[in-house]
């Protein structure tokens, strides 16, 4: 018999009645049943119940074991009595007796139990993250994420793209964030950078001539701890492709995500990669108040400026008044309720709005009637309109904000989101899916009114070199987003591939060709030896893993996350150097104050 | 049609012959055949002969395009004649004759030329890369990484491992090279270090109760340059078993490996990997005088030190009076001719040895004769014992060599190669394999007399605590190697679990419980909490891809290496971080004198 092994603990049915198997495993649970030690032995399979009583040669030993004893057990499989069957579980008709029994592995007493589901401060978990991660939930999104990641490269595999391997130590990756350094040693004052993303690696594969590549990608940035992000690196199912359009960089990665969300989802709807709309940037912002838009949630926003214009609403009339405002609505199909409106404007004045005015229409004494402040002020006719644009009817509301967009924008959405969830429109088992497509290549700071790049300056402008010879804030990038239930998922573009066109668009945003050859060197000059046209994305994989997993924080699908605080606490990282390291690498630190 | 292609270049057959198509891709070559311009066309999946004479409406553009041009041609597909058709490429039968053409991305002169063998220094290569990496070599090279990567990944997963991705920013691991540190910017004055190899993860995952691991792994090393091997960092295959003996991590990893040799080894004879021996660490050191030997060469070596006991060979028949000499013998089949025996001699002296005395065996007047100045000092019987010893005739050789085996055993074992090239014993056409076992625990340093592990400190010792309570360099790790062709290809262990077995492992070496639990407190920690018995192995992976593309550097098989003083003169690294990024690191550094 194998040393350690004949089943695991998922193993054994009714068909090995009478036999004599080895298991290993950790004890679950041991309880005393009148004498009868009972045990759950788990592993990464299962758990099978194995038992002991006085008779049996090992009864001392047994008697000895505590939870999370790493122990190997001989003994014979008997079949349950019917009425202990446990149906739950595949070894659920069996039972083994144990006759031998060694400790692979005793346990000291637990800082965290990993039988049940008590909850523990996140610095106790991950201290312990060994004892953390045999628990039931954390085995499951880690062999999740595992199981995503390898359907990813199935999928990308089959069609036809190659994984290729870009450099961890190299040179400073401008996506914007902070860079993690790191010292040469051979170079005494020099550094390296860990890349944020493989963003000039993968354009520069693509100038090599190897047409389609991806790569599951690690990716380093130095950022203040957030709840859902790691503070230090991320990895993202990074690809691009050679003498493509944004239409063929759909067509090859919607069906790759679509297809992981259908085989992971658990049953959840996936809306068909072939019905995901395109959005405009703009349409997103007004529909949805978000680039990332909920789209599990119908409510659709709408411009009804033309209802206010000359109102008897005079906050809203005279805004008007003002260039760049609009009033939008956003329509509350059910919400129909004095209660429910109040609610919403509590919520709009918490995030800091002066508020949101209201109409909603119930059945009055002449059939339907518009209540709310703002019906009364605008009259009628003007309210009839509005409900007929918004095709409402009784028993539902609209919500109104004005101003300047950008003033309102961002909280609208977020009412948006919360009225769809309060009124129960939003559709919790779907994964909805849109790609953000238009966004603006350049922004202009409202305060110093200079013009910089939106997004990131690699993406190839609508419309080339006469594009830019325009107004630059009407310039349209090949870029874009995939938004899934809030979250954006996927962000990517056509790269601006041609050397004249690139120095152009940074001299736009204030920078010549000289820092631009200092930064980007690398990427431009390969552009000057016949680079095809391509485009690609980067999908985070975090992200999808956590929306499967139905996690909130990304310590639950990371196997060895860092802290808050960026600390390693099982692991003592960071740590002081010792001196002949930092004399090696020629640094000193500055003494604290 | 497409805006940029309707075929590939390499999918146009006769079956095409009248239809207008679409090409991208790079001028591979451009002649002018009596005004007709002939341009092969280029792209990642092969090469199309595009043709356009006067009559093209964009013949005049065509003229302009030279080498590396990335361009887009319309045109119609036609027959080649049948003398012209060229049978060694899948597109030889047609040609197309443009009608259309854009230029995609123009070339500046080249530094590097893609079409040809011509030679270029490693500088320029590395600074062009995206131009190296156009040719046909490194296209082939970089295919065949990715796709041994892939295979690797798919026979992972066939055999129930899931991939696992461990922290890239984190603490030392103690694997004995120097670490690369990242200063931390939340914590002034400490780092993390990037993993010499996920070990401790890798083995915390099987505390954590997932049974069976892989990761396609980097790891991080400040190594001094050296030819086969990457500056900075490597990858391995990397996987960890629980519940497991060495020899199930062999049934489980070898099938692995013999099948990514079988794929892509060209045709070339693999093992099978049921037949690998197992060969423990002193045979494999006295039968080819290395712990990697290349079993395609036949030669073993033996010992012959009886025959030269008390012999008339006066310098080993003294050596032996020493305690702890040998005498080895290398046999050389074929090898018997003077001429090849005195080089063999000069060789040993190149490398340092006074020599190597020989015998070879020729046709005599009376038959068989031996000839060399050894057999006749130590006369015919002892010559015609050794003869007999080593299985040799008329026409082979012996060469030998004595002292305490240290001293001479790196030499024997070079010979030993050189023998078997030089006499064509060594099969080119194979893989061959071979498992090196009972690596010693630890080793005596010879000058300080003090103990310290040989290898690495986390095998479990054969015979486990009894074993250490005994001769500590009696002691043998069950711990290995996997050699091939002379290579080293994976180094595993069965692991030290038992916290009380690793502690008496380390005090046998100096080291106290204290500075075990600094330097490995967060595995040996683990080990308290019901830690299952585990081992596994890692692969180098550039190291087999290698010898699976007959290259001796390893940049020829890494697509963006550094070159060898730890540069990317590509992307400009390392280089001189700014004020700002120092101070927010808290560092300074060291001015130089």
């Amino acid at each position: 018999m194998h040393t350690y092994r004949s089943h695991t603990c998922a193993d054994l049915t009714k068909d090995n009645v009478g036999e004599t198997v080895r298991l290993s495993g950790w004890v679950h649970r041991v309880r005393d049943h009148g004498g009868i030690l009972f045990i759950d032995l788990r592993d990464h399979y299962g758990v099978t119940q194995v038992l002991c009583d006085p008779d049996s040669p090992v009864f001392k030993d047994v008697e000895k074991v505590r939870s999370e004893w790493c122990i190997r057990i001989d003994g014979n499989v008997k079949a349950r009595d019917p009425e202990l069957v446990n149906a739950k579980i595949p070894t659920g008709e069996v039972e083994v007796f144990v006759r031998d029994m060694e400790v692979l592995g005793a346990a000291e007493e637990l800082p965290l139990m990993v039988f049940g589901e008590q909850e523990y401060p996140e610095e106790t978990r991950l201290r312990y993250r060994y004892l953390d991660l045999r628990r039931e939930k954390l085995q499951r999104n880690m062999t999740l994420r595992s199981d995503v990641v390898a359907s990813m490269r199935r999928r990308m595999w089959d069609k036809k793209f190659r994984e290729y391997q870009t450099p961890i130590i190299t040179a400073s990756s401008p996506e914007g964030a902070r860079d993690f350094l790191v010292p040469s040693r051979l170079h005494p004052g020099k550094f390296y950078a860990l890349p944020q993303a493989p963003q000039q690696f993968k354009q520069l594969i693509m100038v090599s001539g190897y047409d389609k590549y991806f790569q599951i990608a690690p990716c380093f940035r130095d950022e203040d701890p957030r709840a859902d992000r790691s503070p230090t690196d991320f990895y993202q199912l990074d690809m691009e492709m050679s003498f493509v359009t944004q239409q063929d960089v759909f067509d090859t990665i919607s069906p790759v995500i679509a297809g992981v969300f259908e085989e992971f989802g658990g049953g959840k709807k996936v809306d068909a990669a072939a019905d995901w709309p395109q959005i405009s940037y703009r349409d997103a912002a007004l529909w949805y108040g978000s680039d990332k838009p909920d789209l599990r949630n119908p409510i659709k926003m709408q411009v009804v400026s033309e209802h206010f214009a000359g109102s008897g609403f005079a906050i809203f009339a005279k805004l008007l008044e003002q260039e760049g405002t609009e009033i939008r609505a956003i329509p509350a199909p059910t919400g129909g309720s004095r209660k429910f409106c109040d609610r919403m404007n509590a919520f709009a004045q918490k995030e800091g709005l002066p508020g949101m005015g209201y109409i909603f229409w119930r059945d009055g004494a002449d059939g339907m009637e518009a209540a709310g402040p703002l019906a009364k002020n605008i009259g009628p006719e003007r309210t009839e309109a509005i409900r007929q644009q918004l095709g409402l009817g009784v028993g539902d509301a609209a919500f109104f904000l004005g101003g300047k967009p950008a003033s309102f924008q961002r909280v609208a959405g977020k009412a948006r989101d919360v009225i769809g969830e309060e009124l129960g429109l939003t559709d919790k088992d779907r994964f909805a899916f849109a790609w953000i497509v238009d966004f603006p290549i350049y922004e202009k700071d409202e305060e110093t009114g200079k013009i910089d790049f939106e997004h990131n300056p690699f993406s190839m402008p609508q419309g080339g070199m006469d594009a830019l010879n325009g107004d630059p804030l009407k310039v349209m990038g090949y870029q874009y987003d995939l938004a899934c239930n809030g979250y954006e998922l996927v962000s990517g573009a056509i790269r601006n591939h041609k050397p004249e066109i690139m120095y152009k668009a940074f001299e736009i945003a204030g920078y010549g060709a000289d820092e631009v050859n200092k930064r980007f060197g690398g990427m431009v000059n390969a552009f000057k030896y016949g680079a095809p046209p391509h485009g690609g994305c980067a999908a985070g994989i975090d992200r999808i893993v956590m929306l499967l997993a139905e996690e909130q924080n990304i310590r639950e699908v990371i196997m060895f996350p860092m802290n808050q605080r960026a600390e390693d606490l099982m692991m003592a990282a960071p740590s002081e150097p010792t001196a002949e390291q930092l004399m090696e690498l020629n640094l000193r630190v500055i003494p604290q104050e």
